[in-house]
């Protein structure tokens, strides 16, 4: 049996976690999709712009769609519940957000919002919070006072600290100051597609020397060929990733959009989420994932796709979620 | 007659505006002693960390007290409403901000309050906010383009941008950007008493070009004898920022903070605040303003120190309110 004819059984086999998943969680396809691609885990973002009320209130949903949903998805809170996903053959969700703004200016928040299951947080989103600034914002000082309070009291509470959307000198002094590793969960490398939302040597050598993982995008405009991309060229932001940081610090995160409307990614692009002034990014009316690995059914391509490039059965698996695996174990410390 | 004998006559025949009182409005010593000092005016402080729907509660809670104090004070929402304040021997109350944490993330708010009367508002208050950072932060790399669209915002609506407690970029971005000329309601030069809220003379010189007016403040740390000094010392600051900026940009700015109490300060001085990481600035437990200077009733003072000093009497009522009057009537357009 040639390598690329193995992938199917070593995908079934494997813990797959994709790192990034932002899909409208109102529709019922998303979580077939999810079980139809035998996804083990997924970091599931739940804020990207909302405050507190708003995400307490999604939280609340979200308990109701973990009763609702009970044969297919299951909440994860510790890492043992993602061994269990994989056995029932689940999917484990992660809560996550992608912005700090939940939480307002109390960093009491991060201990409530930690019971209530939230486990990976990005510092900011695109722009300034009152942590630090995104990749888009006009500068970067790197973290304010409130920002390390805030590093400080989630590597105490065990919260994955994400940096992927982060500016570069944000993302840097968050890596620094972290006493434990970090994450970039979607993001590629600058050096392979220039674009500010991809990040820089400096702080993927930083991230990677700390025992953090970069969850390597299909996210079209941080590919090389653009909305033109296929499964091939994220093999190659995968390939190009574990040499730049090694084998033991790249994962996959998609950042699969599945069934998000126009509105909704107007409002994701518009400043501060709100439609005063909106800095509209470039994206076609529907954005669409990679040919071959367009929702997360496909994600069993991406085993083949690297056996073919002659990755170990090993590594194949700690890029599909072995090295997440161990990197939340070592952060959530649960 | 000398001239200091002349000084309560002066003042009484004044338009006497103070730049800043942040004072515990649920004193009624408070408005007892505005009355006393024959206060025609204040920039009253109600929101310094308070957000969206604390600052709304606030605001209707003021709409009650304008209704029962309506023998003593009235709520200025145009210029004219000054000189009526005047007129009638009331003291004129302008809703004012030390922070933009109010509008949250949206600025189509500003217009909201803008509406409900809301007219001075200070860019950020200490430390880092959505538009840009405080004079504590870390550092300081300016506004950010949520900011510079506040700027224009406020701009365009008729707000005073108070750039008091923000930091050198902020300030200096802030001033350049605006098309309206600014305010420092309340301070004094770092060249006269060397303290980080106290303004740089670069800050204070493109200030003074553009047409905006600085309060000299008489908060004590911010004076040459901190907590030791009196009616003089706050003399000093007057004479210092005349020769600084100008007779035409100079004011009053008390910064009073008449029975607040020591609950109060602690939470003002916590980070962002909050409770979580208070870091505290030094002062004594019941701060106290100078000597000569302690409450508004006391303000009539300033009349007979400046005139003491060699100010003529129509330099005396541009600093007594002069200045205000014309930098509110050319912001305010109303």
């Amino acid at each position: 049996m040639t390598d690329e004819n193995r992938g199917p059984d070593l995908y079934r086999e494997s813990v797959v976690i994709d790192g990034l998943n932002v899909s409208n969680w109102q529709s019922p396809a998303v979580y077939d999709s999810l079980h139809a691609g035998s996804v083990t885990a997924i970091n599931a973002t739940i804020a990207v712009w909302e405050h507190y009320a708003e995400t307490m209130d999604n939280i609340a949903q979200w308990l109701r769609r973990f009763e609702e949903r009970a044969g297919s998805i299951a909440q994860v809170s510790v890492v043992q519940d993602i061994l269990d996903a994989k056995r029932d053959g689940r999917t484990g969700v992660i809560l996550g957000w992608q912005n700090a703004t939940p939480i307002e200016n109390d960093l009491d928040r991060l201990a409530l919002f930690h019971k209530l299951g939230v486990r990976i947080i990005q510092v900011t989103y695109n722009e300034r919070n009152l942590l630090g600034n995104g990749c888009w914002e006009r500068a970067d000082e790197g973290l304010s006072n409130f920002g390390m309070d805030a590093v400080r009291e989630m590597n105490r509470l065990g919260i994955l600290i994400d940096l992927s959307h982060v500016g570069d000198q944000t993302t840097l002094d968050a890596i620094e100051l972290s006493e434990r590793p970090v994450a970039c969960t979607h993001a590629n490398a600058r050096s392979f597609v220039d674009n500010r939302r991809n990040k820089t040597d400096d702080a993927l050598k930083l991230l990677a020397e700390k025992g953090g993982v970069v969850g390597a995008t299909a996210w079209p405009p941080f590919l090389r060929k653009g909305w033109e991309s296929t499964l091939a060229d994220f093999g190659d932001a995968i390939e190009d990733m574990v040499e730049r940081v090694g084998i033991d610090h790249v994962g996959i995160g998609t950042d699969y959009t599945q069934d998000q409307t126009s509105e909704w990614f107007d409002a994701l692009m518009s400043q501060q989420g709100t439609k005063f002034s909106p800095r509209r990014l470039e994206y076609p009316d529907v954005p669409a994932h990679p040919e071959g690995l367009e929702t997360p059914d496909k994600m069993s391509n991406i085993s083949a796709e690297l056996l073919g490039r002659g990755f170990s059965g090993e590594d194949v698996t700690k890029i599909l979620g072995g090295n997440w695996l161990r990197l939340l174990r070592e952060v959530w410390r649960d």
